[in-house]
């Protein structure tokens, strides 16, 4: 038994939103359930209309139906449903001969609270969870690859319409003679990925022109030629519920020579990012890396540049990396934080520059880390101008 | 000021995953953002990376950069950038002299923590959040009604290819000479969401025969003739983020007279369930009418059958109803609880009959609450047999 099995663990989430417990008990669910492990025996409670498939699905070593744990009456008596959950697990913890626990982080303060009044020591452990759920399997690997191809097939879909459309008044890119909008490029690869199975439960980057300046901004309104617009598709399987994660940045038309020199840098920069990824590498020193290229080449970062109490909004103001998996940001981050990279990661390695009113770069591959280098994910070319 | 304004509030979330912070500051991000209310007046931080379209966007007071408080130098001192957050929460809240905040009851347990240790007094309230959201503006009926009408132009656009489908081989159908599978036809349903901007955020259920006897399995596999097929779509639109809800039951072929008995019975309870629907009247009261038509009807229900301690797997056994709006599931329930009603309540009115191993009827409308009845935002037509 390894040291986090020897933890008694809680968690009280609905599946469906709450990747820890989705992870653990191995059910996915749209409502709350109760998910406990105790000298690493899983018990998971769900209610009356989870059990059917919870006795199918979940991989746990007991199942309690919510009704044995009396969460109804529990819930009359304290008037909250949320108390009653955690008067549940707490009454299961201690037939289980557990009276404290490790919880994640987010776990609700209202369970926690009861959870105390009960008894239970509650300590919330901001690594632990993470960490469980950080190195992939070869089967989660798998499962994030398959969404990585829906990406590419929606991507290699998305560019070809932008091959099909041609300028016309002020540059308006029209497709099937009708101006071309983020709004109709977003459609066209949403609809591809959901032939895929995969869904933007996140959304869809397809920004143009100065809306590119912004690396959150969704885009909308006609895209022109001769501005970058950028591609950032993270849509997750539907299936599994695993994610995957590219941005590419393309240009319809001349580039012109500025554009081409951020992307000549961006590029640079993304590919010495990748060349350093390997297990123990610290994320903070490919982040530094990833910096200094763009440093170099004249653009401002937040490694270099950053002014006290003033956010920075042109150069590369983000983190380089972030792990992707049952969520799209999860462990590890390359980032200006000390967190060293283990074998089994799959990171994002995505720098970008960004400057307000002209628009932006930003190039993302997912990789998986091994212990000597890292296995690409990405297939996608990486062509500015099409 | 009313009570509600009179109280110091903290939120710490990210909006697009936390609909209490998307609801006070009005703005829509990917990332943590932290929100303030003390003494009436909104304050929001946010990371450098969201401050421009905050600035536009969010409906505050006082708009913070992470920088001004500190939160990555905090995030280094503890190691933490959950007991950050909390910490420059914590800061701020002192600035403008409140020692003492209500919470979500989901706040995590983390945040609390580290606020308690820094001496502010934080109390989980379960109703006080749920209620400022409860309550819909006209503004936000509409957007649940634009959603509504996605979900509507979906379902029609099911029945249509259903009504495309004839039955070869051992009853399957066959649309376009291949099986119609569940999995087809939710592709058809999501695919016409996403053309009217909606998202099928949180699944949709297409399941038949026997599989439509468990409410929450989402269906796979060939769908045939003379087997109940229930639809139930309940996307978000992707603007707004406000959800929709509805489900129709429908038979391509010959129902058979124990499935129109069900549907029948479905159709009765939900119709006793409409007529109940007024402001005042208590949520419970409204369940127990359309559990004993059921009742009447020969069907078990939670209400007249439910044995201690063993989930009831057939018959009536979920609840009549629940609100709708930034999440698919808010407050107020139409259940066993005891929930009054409120004019400006959105909420479905869903009755369902079961059986393992047959299938089951579900009719679902969302129905805006009134103060003498209640105006249905669902026009979608109840016909069981195409």
């Amino acid at each position: 038994m390894s040291d986090d099995e020897a933890r008694n663990l809680l968690v009280i989430g609905a599946p469906e939103h709450d990747p820890v417990a989705h992870h653990l008990s191995g059910f996915l669910a749209p409502d709350p359930v109760i998910f406990v492990q105790v000298s690493g025996e899983k018990h998971l409670a769900v209610s009356t209309l989870e059990y059917g498939r919870a006795e199918k699905q979940a991989a746990v070593d007991g199942l309690h139906p919510f009704e044995e744990l009396e969460v109804s009456k529990l819930a009359r008596e304290l008037k909250s449903g949320d108390r009653a959950y955690a008067a549940a697990a707490a009454g299961l913890l201690k037939r289980l001969g557990a009276n404290a626990v490790t919880v994640p982080p987010h776990l609700g303060v209202i369970y926690a609270d009861e959870l105390r009044a009960r008894g239970i020591e509650v300590s919330p452990e901001p690594q632990l969870f993470a960490a469980l759920r950080r190195t992939k399997t070869e089967t989660e690997v798998g499962h994030i690859e398959k969404a990585q191809r829906a990406v590419e097939a929606a991507a290699a879909h998305a560019v070809e319409v932008l091959r099909e459309s041609d300028p016309g008044e002020h540059g308006v890119l029209l497709h099937e003679g009708a101006p071309l909008t983020s709004e109709r490029l977003r459609a066209e690869i949403e609809i591809e990925l959901l032939r895929r199975g995969c869904a933007a439960a996140a959304g869809t980057i397809t920004a143009g022109g100065a809306q590119a300046a912004d690396p959150h901004e969704p885009g909308s309104g006609p895209l022109r030629a001769g501005e970058p617009i950028i591609l950032d598709i993270f849509p997750v399987d539907k299936d599994s519920r695993y994610y995957a994660d590219m941005t590419r940045t393309v240009v319809r038309g001349e580039p012109g020579g500025e554009l081409e020199r951020m992307y000549a840098a961006v590029l640079e920069s993304q590919t010495a990012a990748l060349d350093m990824i390997r297990a123990g590498v610290n994320g903070r020193d490919v982040h530094r890396k990833a910096s200094d290229i763009l440093h170099d080449r004249g653009y401002k970062t937040t490694v270099h540049d950053q002014e006290k109490g003033r956010p920075l909004t042109e150069g590369f103001f983000h983190g380089t990396g972030h792990g992707v998996g049952l969520e799209i940001h999860e462990a590890p981050r390359i980032s200006t934080v000390d967190e060293e990279l283990k074998a089994g990661d799959v990171v994002t390695v995505e720098p970008g520059v960004y400057k307000p009113g002209f628009g932006g770069v930003r190039i993302e591959d997912l990789v998986v880390v091994t212990e000597d280098g890292c296995r690409n994910l990405t297939r996608f070319p990486k062509e500015l101008r099409l």
